[in-house]
């Protein structure tokens, strides 16, 4: 069995990703399962691009997308994405796409194939705050979790895919003002969680 | 040197008070002063009788009292405290003291005798959120913070004190709805940045 | 031109809803358009049996329903509804339907088909803060919204429709700490706002 | 009977103080009382002159002085001013001090002689949220706060005086993301209903 792993290169004027730092320090096995992982650039399209030849390359049976939600307070677990790309800040390489179709011929909306409930219950019981979110928003996060949903609905109905959200670190809040944070070994043990889970 | 720290018993419902898992975990020895921890209870006036005859058998050069705060982001190092007692909920004993002067003899207020900016500052360095706050409510922990900045006006002025609030850990939050939280491992590094700071 | 515009019952322990105390208040015209309003159980299936035939009875051009969203800050236009009913909460008559599709042979989501952007600023512009929302949630709201939209694709594709949340009312966080609200003139004229840009 | 009500001029960049907007709205006369409203400069010192040189023109028996808090929720009835001056931002003539006493001879902290409980439960009783609050922080309007405490406990035992904060209003926060805010409506009837209970 074999999970990949993505994680976004930083974005929006942070120095690191925590959804990168985290999965560059996630064991390469997990409970028999091998862990692959693998940057995406936080840019719409070509994010896809290197997602889809990697999975073409690896073919792997689980997709887990990573990615930061600054200003969240848990681990989320997200439910669903929707065709839209609608950008508040470019991303980048400066596309800053308003309210555009992902993927005209796909559907509006594709829910996740991870054990969402079970992934949440899991962490939680790690004693590690997270949560079923209901919006990946609109921006590359997305634009990603659309795109790999899509991807698998087309060419690889077997595959599961999904997307997770993660808090800042506590080093990217030391100078935001009441804005929550994680540690870094909080977001590797959830996500290490949420591998065993979807594997299962 | 030595330093005396004390954090509290848990109270509100809590299961566990992050400031006293946080000083079970202090090192001995920091920069070569002694650390001598102590839990104090969650009571009006008690924890003051508890907190002075400690002070009295130990004779420490520095005394940090270290309590939570539910619903804070950032280690919160506190200025000032003031001469009231004005409980929301009842202690552990079931006192409930509105609007009660501490010491009728004392100032209106004590401000902190710790370095309390060089304790933010050296707390950020080590990429933790930090303020200092100008306020320590008016509960159990405004009372410690009083009485013994109260104790050292009267009677042992070379004696530097102060208090330390710190958010609840992640395994408090697990069932709260989007409330801040801290692993123990930063608070425990806080608090020994705040030590080495108020040896210096 | 008719506007068929909805608001909920109260729910979840509240005394008022803030979205049928608003819809009571709209002018009974609006730019030569018919304002009918109409209060919705807060009730799974059967709000929507209500809606349906409140619609096949007034066949207005234009349908706006709108609920309660505690802890928004904002007047939030909803962008897109989802496919599945998962109640935190049991509603009005006990119902608490988890991880069930709303229609079998519905989409996956629907989007709004009012000018949520348009409407945003144009609220904005009365100096009410509004945003656009990308998730109604999981409960009766997101049910109704997924509704109207999944009525209108099949039997009525040139009705326009969406949902509109609003805040608490002061009134009801009086003794809710750290919770946002807004006046109900607030609301009232943002509503009227968001009816004027969707008859445009 | 005499009150005297101060509201600051705009700082910090915003156009507007809700302070200032919503005092201009209050009755020439509550309960039989004459209330008499006062602009004061947001600059340290500057602030205080113009202050006392009112309170010894109009001989106040109360004086609330007014201020814009933003991030708060409700409206906050202060109850404590301390001897600190401690500037995070210039004040509108470039001003910043950095932890400097206000008046090297005054007490630590000055409580408020208004009757602080009282006036939260009438504000509640309103409908508007209301809390007492344990920090005025440390810039102008603690800085005032102080202040007039001082000159009260020095010249005048037998004049009350306070301070209340007031959130943002709405105008203020259309483009500031998840911030609390309040009508102009709400704070004005809040405002009354404080000078109804001090003079009483």
């Amino acid at each position: 069995m074999k999970v990949l792993v993505t994680g976004f290169e930083p974005f929006g004027g942070e120095k690191v990703n925590p959804a990168l730092e985290a999965i560059k320090l996630l064991p390469k096995e997990i409970n028999g399962a091998q862990v692959v992982v693998r940057e995406l650039p936080t840019v719409f399209r070509k994010s896809l691009d290197v997602l889809f030849s990697e999975i073409e390359k690896e073919n792997p049976d689980v997709v887990i997308c990573v990615g930061q939600a600054g200003g969240r307070f848990a681990i989320s677990v997200e439910r669903v994405a929707i065709n839209v790309d609608d950008a508040r800040i470019p991303d980048n390489e400066g596309n800053q796409p308003i309210d555009q179709p992902i993927f005209p011929d796909g559907e509006n909306a594709y829910f996740s194939t991870l054990p969402i409930k079970r992934i949440v219950e899991a962490i939680k019981k790690e004693k590690i705050p997270a949560e079923v979110s209901n919006t990946a928003g609109t921006y590359v996060c997305n634009h990603v979790m659309y795109g790999v949903l899509y991807y698998a609905s087309k060419k690889k109905p077997n595959m599961k895919a999904g997307f997770i959200h993660v808090p800042y670190l506590f080093e990217q809040v030391v100078d935001k003002k009441n804005t929550p944070a994680m540690g870094l070994n909080e977001i590797v043990k959830a996500l290490t969680v949420a591998i065993e889970q979807s594997i299962t």
